[in-house]
């Protein structure tokens, strides 16, 4: 089986939904719907999982026929042990299911073999006796950099034998993001450094649409920045975190994308999947109607209107 | 209930130790004793899981009356998907009762409340309706710097309330480490400046022993700059991976010391835990003698043999 390029398959997804928002799944039990807390309340961390399991499955019902991305925060569910993480797993599955491409967040690094433990779990499985064994089977995963080309290339090379992506942090969302990404090296700031090795990983690989398997993660809530790496990193698809509750508009998005309207993924977590008041017991109308808010307005703001028109 | 600080805690048991040899539990199926694999192959991840947890409280009964610390790695249990995770629990709760410090190795990064997230996990729990639930309940947690004070402070916020501690990566072992972390900002390379912050978090609480309780992460394969480093934080604690497999000497880690001997944990994975032919029945006592004699080498050659004589 020779794997679809993972820039490919998103660029077609992005394409056939007309948009690019990225549903972030980061539950939170104090902001689930009060029927789902009273409903699995009590039954400590594995009554938690099964709520953020059914919570994640009911998201995905809704907005599955929106959108082309979700991206499920491990931390969450790793925060319920090994019940939470089988949770992950499901929803990971129904996700993949519904056509959906899903980057798990989990921001990992190691190195040498033990990047390529978290990346083959990620992606084709763990090898046991010569057979991988599927374990998160995600489309993406978010990798940290701190670590140097040993903590990324290994899950490059997991990644690339199934078409798969990852998502280097470059420049995060965060209000303390500057204090180690902004220090400024040989008369250019740290991120711009990791925006040149994430270029070059990337330039290893593009698929018949000009982007690479590797990707960037630069926060909405820096336009100047994603201005600045998206001239450094033409064939660079961008992870654009921040849209939403972090305070990052839609306009600010606008210079992640190429001119196509491929090239930027743009998530938002909080604005769509607890944007509701939680005792509102038609919580999913009001997730539906979030995200085709934001879609309507990324399509009206960014070049993401220029994907096409995707479903009625 | 008053936390003891974590810096005291681990001195401590040091001390009872007579050394601060970190054993690490990294297991790979295929570094595992060949009986292990043959009495858990053919049961898939779950089997694998199996394995390593039996593999690791085998590890737990040799070097518990030997040492002081023990790291598990996250990737390993992870790859194995929930049930590994499940394994992980076991083996951490193990080496606790075992009077062993624990360190779980996994260098999370992340902002905010998912910071926390991650951080009541591994340490007091995750808070549910008010009452924490335990998850990894270890003393530690390796922690990924660049993200900047909103991926740190979470983390120690959490560590503080429960007493334990947060090892951040400073300068790691890797052949590739240098990549991002040597990058020369304002005259100094980028991991004297996470150096910096680092210092200034262990400051603002230190133990009786005028250690803070927020580490870092200096590989021995660069014992320039752990002497460097040392110079900078004389209140941190160093964690120093690459000791043994990765070339590290006994000799280069004698820099990253404070002059009484606390100061620095270092850790061995490979040669202590994979030191043996899987063939070999009485691997065991391969892993009691590799600990001992790595025990021996570091209180002859390094202030680690001011520790104490700890067990005869």
């Amino acid at each position: 089986m020779t794997a679809v390029h993972f820039a490919e398959r998103l660029a077609d997804a992005c394409r056939s939904r007309g948009n690019s928002l990225c549903v972030g799944l980061d539950p939170r039990w104090d902001l689930l719907p009060a029927a789902l807390r009273r409903k699995h309340g009590g039954g400590g961390l594995p009554g938690m999982a099964a709520a953020f399991e059914e919570f994640g499955l009911r998201v995905l019902e809704v907005v599955a026929p929106l959108v082309a991305v979700v991206k499920p925060q491990s931390a969450f569910f790793e925060a319920c042990g090994p019940e939470g993480l089988a949770a992950l797993q499901r929803v990971l599955r129904a996700a993949r299911q519904k056509g959906l491409l899903t980057i798990l967040d989990g921001k990992r690094n190691d190195i040498a073999s033990t990047a390529a433990a978290y990346a083959d779990a990620a992606f084709a499985g763990t090898p046991l006796e010569g057979r991988p064994q599927p374990v998160w089977d995600a489309d993406a995963l978010t990798v940290n950099p701190y670590l140097g080309r040993d903590a990324v290339e290994p899950f490059l090379a997991s990644a690339r034998r199934a078409g798969r992506g990852v998502f280097v942090l470059v420049r995060t969302s965060n209000p303390g993001a500057g204090q180690f990404q902004d220090l400024v090296c040989d008369g250019r700031p740290l991120y711009l450094h990791v925006a040149d090795a994430v270029g070059a990983w990337a330039r290893e690989g593009l698929g018949r649409c000009g982007l690479g398997d590797v990707g960037a993660v630069v926060g909405a809530t820096h336009p100047a920045e994603l201005a600045a790496v998206r001239r450094l990193l033409p064939e660079v698809v961008f992870l654009i975190p921040g849209y939403g509750a972090q305070g990052g508009t839609a306009a600010d998005t606008a210079a992640g994308f190429r001119a196509d309207g491929l090239g930027a993924v743009v998530s938002s977590s909080r604005g769509l999947t607890a944007c509701f008041d939680p005792e509102d017991a038609v919580w999913e109308a009001r997730v539906e109607a979030a995200t085709r808010a934001a879609v309507d307005e990324l399509r009206r703001l960014t070049p993401m209107g220029r994907l096409g028109n995707g479903p009625a």
